[in-house]
């Protein structure tokens, strides 16, 4: 029976209840009876149980319960005489499961720790409010996500890990082999010796299931990708994983404008799911780490968000000329710097830039008739900067060519890819939203870090 | 507008409709119209439409329409004529969309191809028939199989893909590195070079998330993870892939009783949500693949699972010795040829065998009262074998310990997961589903490579 069926009412009062949990706090009273606080992880509140001094092993070791001890509690639901909870249980037995030996030694005791020193004891940290919050949300989260795609007849197509291919054409990726001993001639480029490895070949860790994905798309129309994504990059930021979970949605017979308005809706959908679903788990944030976090996310799921193409981004960049680093001219990356000028100071809210010069994005993205710009979309929120990059595809061989070429990329190594073009080609779109940035914005919380429980960074790859 | 919603019948007889879609098939009748099948993915049904030469394009365009090719259809949507289906269109405008040139030289063209040969196509085969069911059933089953867990408060927990650890201290791993020039020394044991790789340390593709899960479970009480899983096995049989998605599951406070039945409650749900759902994918399998499909799966939720001791599959493996190639004596491990035994010949249905001796398993499982066996269990369902392999945690510091000892692993490696035995240890118990393998049993087709996307397998990595 867990603590949560008992905040969801589905437990009645005056019954007897089993509770398995931890202990999270406890205080012993003068009068000969203890206070103890117990959670099991299915809801951030804990469950306040009462023991007095006749319960049998109450001297011999209730007494010296810690934060951590895992117990079975056997007792009665009541109504809490306390202010501070409305229900309590009063224990007739209580069974010691599990202790913890040199308790003022122990990683997580009661005390606040920072989130930074959480970090290093990832394997403990669960065991906090805040990261059984995240966990929680983050489930509810995908859940809701996944849910959104299925009820809207996308299907889930697991596109590969281990690849051949570098989705972007650039971005540092991790080598995958199976070459344990020494085999320099393996890592060196053009040699044969690659046939040795387990695939025959140079393979790499994805960075991106796009390409893969879109073969479903233009077979069965309504696909999605939602696995972990990998780059090798050294920044060691708030904002970067090596390994992170991207979810990728691509459809077919679908515009740049279709995908805009899907990845608000799945956004908007999903954000109001947490919101209600995780109600508990929000107050906590609401209280503990951002007092704006429900007032947030209500303007996130009631407002349009704004959007902008490249071309106005700039004009407007260009009036504020002299709150950047570099002049601003046109052609330029939308860099951090102008992304937060957008989102803290101009326009407060989220928004959508569309329509990028094709010398800042990638081969596959489909040329406009400005033969300038492609029809790109990315999605930014305060705080986080982008979350979302989607595109409508090229599905013309002939320009998809010209970008292969442009972009120095092989066409040979391209050949399913254009396959699909070459078989009954239609236009698609899609984009990729990065899960753990996103999950930093609905909860309030700065760092990707704490966003997946065993985060992956340059020179981090610990339990 | 999908095809499926037709089917579905949320769509009025005698309204307008546009169907966006590809040809399945297309016959031109002597009488000046033609019919063309048309598909979207959406379901395995294909779309008739009618077209006559009073359209605009029939007779510069529509008659040389051939499979593959992508069209918008406009039209009416009306009860058919004919006796093959319910529903057809009368079009009175249908744009092509997209051609295939050379249409004898299109891959997937109507005629008859074998799997084995659709796999060289893995671009283009989600566009047969087969394929589509398939992606659907796995969308279906994966589906559900989440639902429930949510359902059932188990919180999703994306453990690592990047590991240093080798769960089991066996099995053969990939290494993941970002060291591209020649730096022999990084691969050899025991160099200090491996701090210029990106981790500062070896690093391996996972092979299996548990031992970072219980991590969790022995925090929030019910977790799962589900993800992709990597083997460098270089047997290329019908039921290994080197890249394949497994989900585990962990629960704490939990018995090796407690996940026998999670695990039966599991798959009959998800298994019966399968066969409601997907009814006409399933249909198009007992026409085509297995007619025996239907009875077999309702067999499946129906009956209860046999469960029997590995004391018990040995005496009767033992009354039937030669039928076997090696003499059958307690301490073997079960092999394949013992299995087929089981599910072909003995008991004809899905068994669970369960506390094996511990020599045969993983160090993490727990000793039971005689020290010989462990509380380790397997599922085996016919045609397939293990689909289904988990046990009861050892919980107790000392027992691990000295299991650690035994399978000459270095206890060092191990310090985070001690930790969990440490600090408020409790009883807890968890299984791995082997995604793909069980995907084939409800399919009824005969190998996982057809079950995945795009398969990856010793020399193997294309698309």
């Amino acid at each position: 029976m867990s603590i949560k069926k008992i905040f969801d009412e589905k437990i009645k009062v005056n019954t007897e209840v089993n509770i398995y949990g931890w202990v999270k706090n406890k205080r012993n009273s003068k009068m000969g009876f203890s206070f103890i606080d117990v959670y099991d992880g299915s809801c951030v509140k804990s469950l306040q149980v009462i023991v007095d001094s006749s319960v049998k092993n109450y001297f011999k070791e209730l007494l010296f319960l810690t934060t951590g001890c895992s117990i079975l509690v056997h007792g009665i639901l009541v109504y809490s005489k306390g202010t501070k909870q409305k229900y309590e249980v009063q224990a007739n037995k209580i069974k010691v499961i599990g202790w913890i030996k040199n308790s003022n030694k122990y990683p997580i005791s009661s005390k606040k720790h920072t989130l930074e020193y959480l970090r290093e004891v990832s394997h403990l940290r669960p065991r906090t409010n805040i990261f059984g919050v995240i966990i929680r949300i983050r489930n509810c989260f995908a859940h809701y996500l996944r849910n959104f795609l299925y009820l809207n007849d996308f299907a889930w197509v697991p596109t590969p890990i281990i690849t051949e291919l570098n989705a972007e054409g650039a971005g540092n990726m991790f080598y995958v082999s199976t070459l344990n001993s020494v085999n320099s001639s393996y890592y060196k480029k053009n040699v044969t010796d690659n046939t040795k490895n387990f695939f025959g070949k140079k393979t790499f860790l994805t960075v991106s299931g796009q390409l893969t994905l879109e073969t479903y798309a233009c077979a069965v129309s309504k696909v999605y990708t939602f696995g972990p994504t990998f780059r090798a990059e050294s920044s060691n930021t708030t904002r970067h994983l090596s390994e992170f979970w991207m979810c990728e949605i691509e459809q077919a017979f679908s515009s740049l404008e279709d995908i805009i308005l899907l990845a608000q809706n799945i956004l908007k959908y999903t954000v109001k799911k947490v919101l209600d679903s995780c109600f508990l788990d929000i107050e906590f944030l609401e209280k503990n780490i951002d007092n704006t976090i429900i007032k947030r996310l209500s303007n996130f799921i009631e407002n349009k968000f704004i959007e902008i193409e490249y071309d106005e981004a700039i004009r407007i960049l260009k009036k504020f000329n002299n709150h950047f680093k570099e002049p601003v001219i046109w052609g330029m990356d939308i860099s951090t710097e102008h992304e937060r000028f957008f989102l803290e100071i101009y326009f407060l809210q989220p928004i959508i830039i569309k329509n990028y010069p094709k010398e800042l994005k990638a081969f596959y993205m489909r040329l406009n008739k400005d033969e300038k710009t492609v029809a790109a979309m990315d999605i930014l929120v305060p705080k986080m900067g982008e979350i979302i990059g989607g595109s409508q595809r090229e599905e013309r061989l002939k320009q998809l060519d010209q970008r292969l070429l442009e972009c120095q990329l092989n066409i040979k190594d391209y050949w399913w890819y254009r396959d699909i073009r070459k078989y009954g080609t239609v236009p698609h779109s899609g984009f990729g939203l990065g899960f753990e940035r996103f999950l930093c914005y609905i909860t309030g919380l700065n760092n990707v870090k704490d966003m997946i429980p065993f985060p992956r960074t340059v020179n981090n790859s610990n339990f």
